[in-house]
């Protein structure tokens, strides 16, 4: 029996849908791990350039759109153990050109921006409240790495009652394996998957309902 | 450059080492995810089996212990999301027999026995105090499964700034697949991983090290 | 100038309004905190039995309600340090009579339960999530005490950027002074002041404004 | 009966005495808070003239330090209801004066600067981690108001199971009866209340037990 068969003769794999109200997260799409050199990797390139499309789409759709990145403070007052796993984090530094966000995803005025030093943009950051004063209740996730920060970030959303939904051309990774096993762990418990191009119909046609209602 | 490489090369996989302060975590060790006819699988009944030890020698050192379980109030009162996703939750509920401890297992007096809803230990419940009031600074996790609520507890442990340890024959899920991948991903990024033999000795060697200094 | 000219100068004291999505939360009506021989007190009493109808009124609107109680693990395990404040604490374990809900208050099927061991009904709980999955962004708030876990979670709400509604004759404490010390408070920085039949009246316009439009 | 006497009759009131790995908290000392024609008041200037000796204590003895600083993004993209609540928290946006700490007290390298928009240090923040990481189980309070952030990140504090030290000189508030009322309630249910003298003395003892022991 394949995983998959055996995840759905346990119940898993499941959709619950989408709600109405849907807002924008972008991970960590900064240069630090988008550049192979730094950590970025097979298809963070790809996504990124994918993601420009989602953004101009969630914009244009009035979407409330947050973004993180990650920074560490340059004296180093918060480091952290998570940090501290990884040797080359000090390219994460605050000032550093790897915590800047590239530049065709870089937020605009009204946008969250949140600084983060874990993997989760929920976890002690002011997130969830910010989702909550916008009724959001369908989370749109794009970013990186498909295995860290999205997938973490997508447990605590739905743990926060949101209902995530991957993006998949706009999730990418260092490598193809953790990335594949990511999604595939998401789509079991967690999320849904869908293209960019398929978020945006969907879109559409949930508007579309709601002027014909 | 397998995945291994790439994430070498990325200053990923290291060790932090272990702290000084030790305690167990035990994620769902419940007949509802030990048997593979309900949310079970492959490895899981091993982990169990192995995990007796692992509680009885965290029992014998003296070392906090908490365990979860899974368990839905049989009203729906606190429906969420993530339960709602899986068509069989309703084998969780608190009254059924998936709910409880398996019989070795079973927590005794003075031991923390949280309920939970969602994938992480420490997501909406007491788990983080309670690790801070006992100084405990190392958080040992066997449990399953792997790729769900162990590796949701052991991102919020180091987030929380404790050092986790997988204990890798005490940690089970109902596909290889997932298991396998989710290791990797824990030990490049999170925790370090260790057998149940291997903690034992280290911590032999940790009080023999307390006791000549 | 009195305290209240000083916050009034200083842009404090005034009124979001109330939203369209409301819940009701009770904290902590307890036997323990409504029973003066215990930890109840002036006007706990009187608080409860106003909640009564308060408690009513949500029923029938439909409204999601969540309970809270205070109550300590019996064999110690979750033992805190803001029980150890308190040298009469053990009057509150899961089987002193203490922690059992006062009769005429009892949760029915389908309402939150939520057991704590600290002041806020948000801390370390599921609240926040049951509440975003009910789209509820007005929160009444009845209980005791005004000076302890009713003000802590007020407090808490308001941060989970939900607006609170301080109940005034179905919240009470164990003394005067800081029972009108801790309005004073909630009313300048945090929440509404509404009385049980203000509420009720509120919710009728609101109601017949949804029907009109 | 006074309301001492009903605290005292109920267990209320006693201290659990001060652990040993200790650390200071200075809440919002920033320039908004402590202008009387912001939102400062009668004693805040005091506050923040004695908390110049309590911040040079801490740091000769090597503690770790954490300020908060209340401050809005300029954009309005992290618009909340807490800040909406107050008509001119506009004075309080990242590049406005009032969200600047005071000269004497500005933060050093390798001290926590924690920026915040709602009461609690401890909500949506990373300060819990940051003082798990290091050992610290006793925070030492200094900050404005009594009556607002103070007594919220207290309240925070021992829910994290941290003892909450209030350093009484150190604390002010924009009008005397709030200051008065909430350093009764956190007396009685959340801290210990020192002076800064008090507070260096007891370190000294401390210190030289360790050297004794």
């Amino acid at each position: 029996m394949s995983s998959s068969d055996i995840y759905a003769a346990q119940g898993f794999g499941g959709s619950l849908g989408l709600g109405q109200r849907w807002a924008l997260l972008l991970v960590d799409f900064t240069v630090g791990f988008v550049d192979p050199a730094l950590f970025g990797g097979v298809d963070i390139d790809a996504a990124a350039y994918h993601a420009r499309t989602l953004l101009a789409f969630a914009r244009d759709a009035g979407l409330p759109v947050a973004h993180t990145r990650v920074g560490y403070a340059d004296d180093g007052s918060d480091a952290s153990l998570f940090a501290a796993r990884n040797q080359r984090s000090h390219l994460l530094t605050d000032s550093s050109p790897g915590s800047r966000f590239v530049p065709a995803l870089v937020p605009v005025a009204g946008e969250l921006v949140i600084r983060k030093t874990v993997p989760s943009a929920f976890f002690g950051t002011g997130l969830a409240p910010w989702l909550a004063l916008r009724d959001v209740n369908t989370l749109l996730v794009g970013g990186c790495t498909t295995s860290g920060c999205v997938r973490a970030s997508v447990v605590d959303a739905i743990s926060h009652n949101l209902r995530p939904v991957v993006v998949t051309d706009c999730v990418g990774d260092r490598a193809q394996a953790p990335h594949q096993a990511n999604l595939f762990d998401m789509r079991q418990m967690y999320a849904d998957l869908m293209s960019c191009g398929e978020v945006v119909s969907a879109f559409a046609v949930m508007r579309a309902g709601a002027r014909d209602a």
